[in-house]
């Protein structure tokens, strides 16, 4: 199709995924060098590359000032740490564990050293809590502050990838969801003392439950950065399936549940568009799913729960415990449409 | 030293070297992982892992509108290639070969598709001519066009540093500089129209040249994007050691040569100080540099010009054919003091 020029973005580009589709339109195979394979492009968590018997993942992320987040909200440090911790949770989902990273940083004129060595002390926080080097990168300025982070990791055997999800497989979460959400609404509102930030400001990337997902089997998995509602169509749509999801399984963050009774938001709503909570989405077999969950929270202290399972069909259902369906639109996060 | 809080940046960072130092003394090392050992962090033009038997490369280039290109300047398909041009620069440098790039863009709400269109195709010409697969990215919206490119590399062998070269090593480098710089200058003027602006637009990564060299024995490599008045004092920095530069030896683009006679300045000095030549400087042996004179403008076309000499001390010198010297000022460009 070709495209009417002048057509303005809004109308042709709506939704990250929108754009991403016309980026990977052009994005054409070349023949792969001897020595590096390119196992997997555009499309899931990481880009994968193989080089001799040793499999590479790699991705990247950006942060801008005004959009990602703002100043008078997240402290130097959190942001920090933040920029590394979202990359990261990518390569959580496909199971691998990190190597180094590359930090693109442009910085207004104005902007402290202090607030600068804030920055990195946050960014070498999550480092060493995640065994990452920092390796390199680009400095400029610009009138509001950038991050790009490039992160390179490694996975033994195979990644765990979006598309491998299986009719009768069992739906799982990490954690709790909304509790992000839960804190971007709270400073909204200017009661940013009446929640716990953390989930916002520092996520967890999920590496050991990635890394032990996809050695018990795990079918499919990726992280959750823009909200179940809109995250978990994604998994489905590369695995070509469906799900029913059960409302009542789904676990919502405490900050969440509060916030949203404060509200009188219905609280699973509430959590299933809850943009930015970086748990792991992992899909397993029903005859698997029992060692999941008990070894990874055993093993990591991360919570697991069974939120419902993979159909034949394309439909995604949200069921309520009396047995009534209603459709699982997709309402979560986005850049472009929020 | 610790800083004083609230400083400001304009006084303790000044120069992106300040900015790239404050971040590096953060920078510590982690132990490396069995599977991949870090070669060289920061301080190159890429860093470097070894993986197996392969050695990669690796590094990212941040691009922002109103300060890296300004849209009534530069059209899209243009600032697609540059975009990827500049990273592919960095591989050459190292005197390796691509392998994949990550884009990640970030527009502003009312930028159109066609201008998305054009600037993907751009950056896929570029992709194709010097084969490299784009392999992933993210996109986002704001204020400004924000685009940061890492690129994944390769080297057969040990990649070519800047801490290589050796006393009595000649200084070479390739094509002819101030090219770009006169492009910036007329558009600043606006008489675009007035200058080739393809130096400017369009780089072309030296990336055979770059690969020629390191198996023809040169010493030390890097790529001019701040002018060689600020480039070479890093180079040198990097192997502890000084130059005598000869003036007249400096190849002058002949858009700078017209442009600085216009103008009524130094066209050597316009040259020295020109940013985004992305030209190669290198250091070879006074041996192995014949050889090099003579294969890599016959098998490149791409010229190569001797344009001084490796001392001992730390000294920089500017030679006139008289044999006075000047110091050789760190003019070149940089983003936080222009």
């Amino acid at each position: 199709m070709r495209y009417t020029p002048a057509m303005r973005l809004d109308a042709q580009l709506r939704g990250e995924s929108a754009l991403i589709e016309r980026i990977a339109r052009q994005a054409r195979d070349l023949p792969s060098l001897a020595q590096v394979t390119v196992v997997e492009a555009i499309g899931d968590d990481t880009a994968v590359l193989q080089v001799g018997d040793q499999t590479l993942l790699w991705t990247a992320d950006m942060l801008i000032e005004g959009v990602h987040f703002r100043l008078d909200w997240i402290d130097a440090r959190s942001l920090g740490w933040k920029s590394l911790a979202v990359n990261l949770s990518d390569i959580a989902a496909m199971g691998g564990e990190p190597v180094g990273a590359l930090l693109s940083l442009a910085l207004p004129p104005n902007q402290t050293a202090d607030w600068l060595d804030e920055f990195v002390a946050g960014f070498m926080e999550c480092a060493h809590a995640y065994r990452t080097r920092l390796l390199g990168g680009d400095t400029n300025r610009a009138e509001r502050i950038t991050i790009d982070v490039s992160v390179l990791g490694v996975v033994s055997g195979r990644p765990l990838l979006r598309r491998g999800a299986q009719v009768g497989d069992l739906i799982l979460v990490t954690g709790a969801l909304g509790g992000s959400r839960a804190g971007l609404e709270a400073l909204q509102a200017g009661k940013g003392e009446s929640v716990d930030l953390m989930s916002h400001f520092r996520p967890n990337p999920r590496l050991e439950v990635g890394s032990l997902a996809r050695m018990l089997g795990a079918t499919a998995m990726m992280d959750l950065s823009d909200g179940l509602a809109a995250d978990l169509p994604k998994l489905l749509r590369a695995s070509n399936k469906g799900a029913i999801v059960r409302r009542t399984a789904i676990p919502v963050h405490d900050a969440a549940l509060r916030w949203a009774q404060a509200h009188n938001v219905d609280p699973v709503a509430f959590a299933l568009a809850g943009g930015e909570d970086y748990e792991l989405l992992i899909t397993a077999p029903p005859a698997t799913t029992p060692t999941l969950l008990e070894q990874i929270p055993q093993q990591t202290g991360v919570p697991l729960s069974v939120i419902g399972e993979v159909i034949g069909s394309g439909e995604l259902w949200l069921e309520s415990p009396e047995g009534q369906r209603e459709s699982f639109g997709i309402t979560g996060w986005d850049h472009f449409t929020v």
